[in-house]
């Protein structure tokens, strides 16, 4: 099932993906349930808006780091290093990604956002599934410079815009054989494979779970290889996955 | 004028206080003002709650570092370097800062509070003071050991329990002034005094609005000294900022 969230005229509502429909439900279905109110809407009559609102946080791996298939098979994984995002940086499908004002080097990488549907703390890695309530497109924006230059990603990761999510939530999808593609301005710039991830999807959750209490709505994005190049005003960045969907976000620069 | 959160029986509400009792408040005073019930209740009959629960975010500042007086007439001051703690990590007066398991060399220092009350975003400093409510104590806890592995505070500073806030947010403190106090089991390890911190209130709040969009009921935490010690089970943590009040937590080791 897709859950997307979406706006028409003054509604904003969310509604499940049905082929080229939506079917508009009566509240958002991570707290309510899936209760259509009986109306439909053509996707193209809609605007889609972010799929999930965090309430409390958006956590990344920072070393998510995508070995080779014999890295994989060899490595001893060691320990996440996890990064935060606050909820005031998400954006949705096609909300620009703004570069601030004298910041350069901004880079933009796609990941896959683990949508955590449950409050949960200490979840074991067997019943991680249990709390996730499905998964969407992320890209991840850093100021790389600033990054640098503070010696950590608050600020440089935490900008309004650089976490734009979306375009659904995807309850079904097969996380485990993910593929993440990356593109600026129609070229190929990324593609990762969630199986190549120094740490699994269970583990993420369990990891992460171990150290914050992980509210309805929070996100885990799981990072990506680190291929990235610095994006600039007037770019487009687009991240599909095959079978969530693809997020596309274009770039300016504040004024 | 001193808001406080309170809970008495199955009651929880606002108060403002007056000498020793609370004149209770209808609703939230940052969004719903200062409407009394027209009930008072003795302050030493209500447990105090933590005054503020922050939408999005708290966030700390990691070079605060307080000058000596020639130094900080002399220095060029730098910018901010920011970390995020999540709301989760909050816990109000004399609730356990939990130790998680496995984990040694907890650090804990005394803070001054800064609560956003308005959506803030590119603030000038000179008109920061009218998006500050008040000021409140908090506690700054840092597992110094994971932030040498991380090399970057999240997980470090992130933990549930990680930011104690209260006892009281305080609408009319002088925090140019402020001092900050902190004991561990009676003993002084800490004393700073605000006008030698590196950038003043109005900096900070402007530059971190610069950044976020900070929503009303967010923390900016000035930063210690970083003279502090590690903690350990069954240690009790104090800091007072004389004028708002005197924040206490217990140290407890999670099993």
């Amino acid at each position: 099932m897709k859950i997307a969230r979406f706006s028409r005229g003054e509604i904003i509502a969310f509604g499940i993906v049905d082929e080229d429909e939506l079917v508009v439900l009566k509240g958002d279905p991570m707290f309510a349930g899936y209760d259509p109110t009986g109306e439909r809407v053509a996707l193209h009559d809609v605007r889609l808006l972010v799929p999930v609102i965090p309430r409390s946080k958006i956590v990344g791996v920072a070393n998510a780091a995508f070995l080779t298939a014999h890295e994989k098979a060899d490595g001893e994984p060691g320990e996440p290093v996890l990064f935060l995002k606050p909820n005031t940086a998400v954006v949705g499908p096609g909300d620009p990604i703004v570069l601030p004002a004298g910041v350069n080097d901004v880079r933009a990488e796609g990941v896959l956002g683990i949508v955590i549907g449950k409050i949960a703390k200490n979840v074991p890695v067997e019943q991680a599934a249990d709390v996730i309530l499905g998964y969407t497109v992320g890209i991840d924006v850093t100021a790389h410079e600033l990054q640098e230059r503070d010696g950590q990603p608050a600020r440089a990761k935490g900008f309004d815009s650089f976490c734009p999510l979306g375009p659904v939530i995807d309850t079904e999808f097969d996380a485990a054989a993910a593929v993440i593609r990356g593109q600026v301005n129609g070229e190929d710039v990324q593609s990762d494979d969630i199986a190549l991830m120094r740490h699994s999807i269970a583990e993420l959750v369990s990891f992460v779970s171990g150290v914050f209490t992980m509210l309805p709505g929070d996100v885990i994005l799981t990072g990506a290889s680190g291929r990235s190049r610095a994006i600039a005003d007037g770019d487009t960045v687009l991240v599909e996955i095959p079978g969530i969907g693809t997020l596309s976000n274009p770039v300016r620069r504040a004024r």
